[in-house]
């Protein structure tokens, strides 16, 4: 089959790589009908993080499940699904409770899993996913256009929503959303969701300042660092916003994040952190909190996917650009170079 | 009148200092019926915090109005207050929410008010209280027997309390105190009062593992670092405390208490951090969250006060050392030397 492979920084190819099989009797396969890149995907694209040998890559995924394995119970050939970002067993004590993204039987798409067994990365035709019961959602009656939004799901929204849980959004809140990313973006979607009466986006482009403002957004924050979380006290009369989701992972956005929420408030956090040093002091001092971490979009995933089916929300709006398969290097070059929000890639028939 | 003063590290002494009068019409001047000594005083007692000149302390006390200013209106001359460890304006938007220990106009006792004003500290015979409205709490129909239980609501009770809060105790859970210092201690009663199914606190002591037992620990550790850790995590069955209440303070309790928090837990902490710094990276994979700060003991000192007045909780049973003022030395040299958990200083009559 093909699949993306990402050999160095900067080179993403789709190779011939074997066609995955059934190796464990709760594992499934899926034939792919849509992927997308991810903002993290470019952490290794731009060599941020190190590529050392050609990785497999791409983690959200919709499909057509294709085979599944004797142990499968709630599956079967044809169902259309929906693939968290994290593969889990959705039995354990942290499953249960919802933290799916902490499964000691889980892990990432394009990695091995526990038995050391090849996981297919999600940018190509078919995947093999372990613990199919536990990890794929199936969607049922849905129209071809509801694949953008339902795709979304696998990572962006679910951790937007993860976001918006975190910081503890509640309706009427102030709500300040730190990114304009897709995650951001999702963000955004969410506290609306919630009831959040004002949100605030910090963004300084303008195609993710209109989606935004489409997605629920009442301000938008033009301006980083200082000026820009001097402009979201002015707004928030000297008193900071009631929650706050902080959606890139860098210090400075962070440093943004906890200084513009209000005592007593969250920040909800779900952008890898990449050179964060939390000021355990002023956090104290001012009682802000920190929650989040890797997305359990698994939790997340039926009453979305139900929000979708509905109308409720449309999220594959992120998607800017979509293309064929073939054209994944354009992808992952139009997000590289911020002339698409985020790369969808068609793959196969639903 | 006389009042506590610290000279230098080791060095308390009970001197003669200015009568406090009204200087503000929003202030009251309390006599002190009781006060006592806090963990944090150690902090400069000790020499850890730096003391450069002779300094009033003291933090915790319930007294008797003895006189208010023109623009008083809740309290009267002989009413029976408790006074949080900070005072507060309690109408600002950070009070109303709850978070009093952020109020902009309000300040610590044996410190200067925001006009520079002197404060009086907490361990002497009288106390000018600025924005007497809103930081004191008035008790109605006490016994005697009830005074240092409604003292402990001061702080340690409220810490304890506000790690609780913070932590998201809930029914039914596992929790997890570390510390068992007189707010580890509040805390352990905090959690039975909120329904913990079981608490496991880490405590090396004798005298207070006996004490937390009485207020609702269901486990006692002893070991600390990896080895404590370990045995949690054994306890339970590898998955971790439901919320984790930090009274301490340190790096090695910090670390212990993100350790043993299962993912999605929070982390509740109320302990000044001295030299902590959060493993970011680690609290963002395992979905592990911290709340807390200096807590807003005005927040809940209505309701604690009915719980002590109806006899539901009895937190004066920290004070395992009553002492007349005149001894205030031996008050501190106690708790110092770890003879006492917490040292009750008897001020005037009630």
């Amino acid at each position: 089959m093909k699949a993306t492979v990402l050999h160095s920084p900067g080179d993403v190819r789709l190779d011939e790589v074997p066609d995955p099989r059934i190796l464990d009797d709760t594992d499934a396969v899926v034939r792919v009908v849509a992927a997308c890149v991810c903002g993290s995907d470019l952490w290794p694209y731009r060599g941020i993080n190190p590529v050392t040998e050609p990785v497999r890559i791409g983690h959200e995924f919709v499909g057509v499940v294709e085979e599944i394995g004797s142990a499968v119970r709630s599956l079967r050939a044809g169902d259309f699904v929906i693939a968290p970002f994290m593969f889990s067993d959705n039995t354990c004590p942290h499953c249960q409770v919802g933290i799916q993204s902490a499964c000691p039987s889980g892990g990432f798409w394009g990695r091995e899993d526990r038995q050391g067994k090849t996981v297919d990365g999600a940018q190509g035709e078919y995947v093999r996913v372990p613990l199919a019961d536990g990890t794929l959602v199936t969607v049922r009656d849905h129209d071809e256009a509801m694949i953008p939004s339902l795709l979304a799901l696998s990572d962006v929204m679910g951790t937007g929503w993860h976001a918006a849980v975190a910081a503890n959004v509640r309706e009427g809140d102030t709500v300040v959303v730190v990114g304009d990313g897709a995650v951001g973006l999702s963000g955004v979607l969410s506290a609306a969701q919630m009831g959040a009466a004002r949100i605030i986006v910090m963004s300084r482009h303008e195609s993710r300042q209109k989606l935004a403002t489409e997605f629920g957004a009442t301000d938008i924050v033009a301006a980083r660092g200082d000026e820009g979380e001097a402009q979201v006290m002015e707004m928030t009369h000297g008193v900071g916003a009631d929650a706050v989701l902080e959606c890139v992972g860098t210090g400075e956005s962070m440093g943004t994040a906890l200084t513009v929420a209000r005592p007593g408030a969250t920040v909800g956090y779900v952008g890898a952190p990449h050179g964060v040093e939390l000021p355990v002091a002023a956090m104290f001092g001012r009682n802000v909190g920190l929650a989040g971490g890797v997305a359990p979009a698994r939790q997340y995933l039926p009453n979305l996917r139900d929000a979708v089916l509905s109308g409720q929300i449309n999220p594959g709006r992120v998607f800017d650009l979509q293309l064929p398969l073939d054209e994944v290097a354009e992808a992952y070059r139009a997000m590289d170079e911020r002339r698409a929000i985020k790369s969808m890639l068609w793959v196969g028939r639903s």
